[in-house]
């Protein structure tokens, strides 16, 4: 999936406007750099000189950007977490589509996105919440709340959905937006495996297929 | 999980049979120990220093064993997958019990093993393949091939489920077994991140609740 187009963290006080604005430039290129090479690699295979070097960043710079290892690894899964979420509310509130729809349509874009990169990247989050969830604390609160975060997120369309009668009065949006994201990292994982879109396939249509449907 | 405790690989041929049989058991205790500490570390974090240490191994000794480092990956993920399958067997192969509780024993089994270790294992070949299903194209080949397996294992046991009437005729007992592996794994990378059984409860329950059962 693509990379974020912003800068994340607050600019430091006190600088001067000019170096503190290319300052986050860099800082931000390194975001960007890193959210795609974690993606695919993950946090322990990735050196940063390989980051460093594909910006064009001198290697004994990057303490001027980032505290540590672990400081960029934050910066990395915070900088996807908004992408992601800017993302997932683009087609989420789309209001001219049924609120079901709009999950299709979220569904049916990171499905073109996954084909695009040869299903080799996956889920930054997933990815990061398998390798480092038992070793890393800070980073698995980290990311433990961005699931919760895209967990409401879809919880709210599911809501929307209710309320405009596509689902059951007795619907319970959260559990279905918990399942949603269980089974959709999941779904992630096997395609990247198998190279191929049909586990998203099968979770989706089952998905769609077992939501408790307004009687009528 | 519990490690396996049988030798994997075929002996060389060749060499006179004491020292063989001393080498195949070290090799089995460097491939068990391998299963637990990739488990919780992945393949990049873990040296292979440190499995030998753990098991008193003197540090020259590791290629008298395997090849390379992915060499010993190969032969822990053939471990671990010959374990879980016998695991698998003694669950769903249960003549005693309904063919769906055979089904609920092994997650109820499972979920207890994940709480012993405090959730922060996971599964090997979920976790291998989140950190190498992009990079090693022979271990994504190999991974992939273990949950085709395991999905056949729970296929099998599903198509009990229909012949005992427990499940509806046109229960498509592959896709139901697809979908299950899928959110299965998707549920124990959540259980990791929130240190906890509820995504594997969640998830559970709902695959159970929405399985197309026979109309009475």
């Amino acid at each position: 999936m693509e990379p974020p187009v912003t800068a994340l963290s607050p600019r430091p006080r006190g600088r001067p406007p000019r170096p503190a604005a290319a300052r986050d430039g860099t800082r931000a290129r390194l975001v960007r750099r890193g959210i795609e090479v974690l993606t695919e690699k993950g946090f322990a295979s990735t050196g940063i000189d390989e980051i460093l070097r594909r910006e064009g960043v001198p290697k004994g710079s990057f303490y001027h950007y980032f505290a540590s290892k672990d400081d960029f690894g934050a910066a990395v899964i915070d900088g996807y977490a908004d992408y992601f979420a800017a993302k997932l509310d683009r087609w989420l509130l789309e209001a001219d589509r049924a609120p079901l729809d709009r999950l299709r349509d979220f569904v049916a874009d990171a499905r073109a996105g996954m084909a695009r990169h040869g299903f080799r990247r996956g889920c930054l989050i997933g990815n990061l919440g398998q390798e480092m969830g038992a070793t890393h604390d800070d980073f698995r609160r980290r990311l433990a709340a961005v699931f919760a975060d895209w967990q409401a997120r879809v919880a709210a369309c599911l809501e929307a959905a209710k309320a405009a009668g596509e689902l059951a009065p007795e619907a319970d949006c959260d559990r279905l937006a918990a399942f949603f994201w269980i089974g959709w990292e999941g779904a992630i994982l096997r395609a990247k495996l198998v190279r191929s879109a049909r586990p998203v396939d099968l979770f989706a249509d089952t998905f769609f297929a077992g939501l408790p449907r307004q009687s009528t």
